[in-house]
């Protein structure tokens, strides 16, 4: 089926608006009722109500389209054929709570398996971003630059400390040549707001040990558009419908974590 | 000498509104510069261009007043007779540089080694932080609250990735089960602004292991006046004219942190 892109891009942005007021007005109970049960109360309510609002608009404007979302209001999707809009209605659900900051909206949409459209909105800083396959990624309607190389001594990584300890999921002693040789490191506690900061250039490489879908389908299509790169650790394709170790980086900086680090975990 | 501290409070937050308006209009100079090594001399630049602002006008008004600062535009001061300016005009110097966001002025005065007025100004985000000693601490004007108690079972604590590898400040084996422990870990890149987000109570822990006084003035004030604590390692208190290890958290967790982990450094 033919799809409307410029239809759905507009649709799809006015709906991300429109949620992150929603999100940005329930502050406003959170701080009339001051309690901590109260907030986790709050972003669970929050979560399910965001993603239900968009599962809803998109079957009524879009019924041939399909919906995967992290709090399962959408559809069981267990391959990518078609559009399948992928959600996450508020990543950074721990930021959430503790911050009222530093989360995002993210979505991707995908057709026969290809990112066509990507979004992360920075709720509280009001930046969105934004991508359509071949056109170009955006901050805010502002043109962002591709990505340029950088020498890896130049580079600033997001790498949580779960991975620089031992941990089940990886081999932590891998990245310490790695923190040893980059300018620095950061963490911000959302997927996809360190995506999007690859996209803008902000940061150069990403490395997290399991996400799902919805946590980088919006972002993956943010970062192809300026020329960087998201994979597994190994550098093979990430799979859309199952969780999995993420690297993303810019191009150069991809390229020689990958050769000379990754590899050997 | 009896200072008029509300004096000192409007002047400084009208000089560093006015210093972060110069920040970012210098953004503009940059994007149309566009190249590596015209940011890093902007970066030089401009930090010195804000601390000369501050110091010229902190002379011309309050003359029998010391400056101390990063760039060494200001005085020599090796003891906190009187009343000390401890200022940096730009913290988070790999942020300005790599994000053009993330970064700080932090301005600390003390009397006679007393933290008197603490602010800190996130530019890009726009927030202001200050706190006047007895009086409270402030986000854009608005009260911040008390800090409460927090389980380190759901603290966030902020800690570069630098400490947790093998590095010749500290024994990074100690941070492993707190790392373990707690409920998650950040990093942002800029003293100040950690120490803003404990303040806030966005963040519940901040260690690191060479901060100057500039760095932690304006934030020693910030914290304490929402019942935080910040110390050396050790729960001594800070040097204000040397280098130290800093530890900032809320109460309960900065006590438990101190006697369960860091006491065995």
């Amino acid at each position: 089926m033919e799809e409307n892109w410029l239809e759905i891009d507009e649709f799809a942005k006015s709906s991300i608006k429109e949620a992150g007021q929603e999100i940005i007005d329930s502050f406003d109970e959170v701080l009339k009722i001051q309690t901590k049960s109260n907030v986790n109360d709050l972003v669970t309510n929050m979560d399910k109500q965001i993603e239900k609002l968009f599962v809803e608009k998109i079957k009524d404007l879009f019924p041939h389209h399909r919906v995967m979302g992290e709090e399962g209001f959408g559809d069981q999707v267990t391959d990518m054929e078609g559009t399948v809009w992928i959600i996450d209605p508020i990543d950074g659900t721990m930021n959430f709570v503790h911050q009222q900051r530093n989360f995002a909206i993210s979505i991707g949409v995908y057709h026969e398996g290809k990112g066509m459209l990507g979004y992360i909105y920075d709720v509280v800083s009001d930046d969105l971003y934004h991508a359509k396959k071949d056109e170009g990624a955006y901050l805010n309607g502002e043109k962002l630059s591709p990505l340029k190389d950088v020498p890896l001594e130049e580079a600033i990584l997001s790498l949580n400390a779960t991975w620089l300890v031992p941990n089940k999921k990886v081999n932590h002693e891998v990245f310490v040549p790695l923190v040893h040789r980059v300018r620095g490191t950061r963490s911000y506690g959302s997927a996809a707001i360190e995506l999007a900061y690859i996209a803008a250039g902000r940061l150069d490489g990403y490395i997290t040990m399991r996400l799902a879908p919805w946590d980088f389908a919006g972002g993956k299509v943010l970062i192809e558009e300026v020329g960087g790169v998201v994979t597994d650790l190994n550098g093979s394709e990430l799979s859309m419908v199952n969780h999995s170790p993420v690297f993303a980086g810019n191009p150069s900086v991809h390229r020689e974590v990958q050769k000379k680090y990754l590899s050997k975990l």
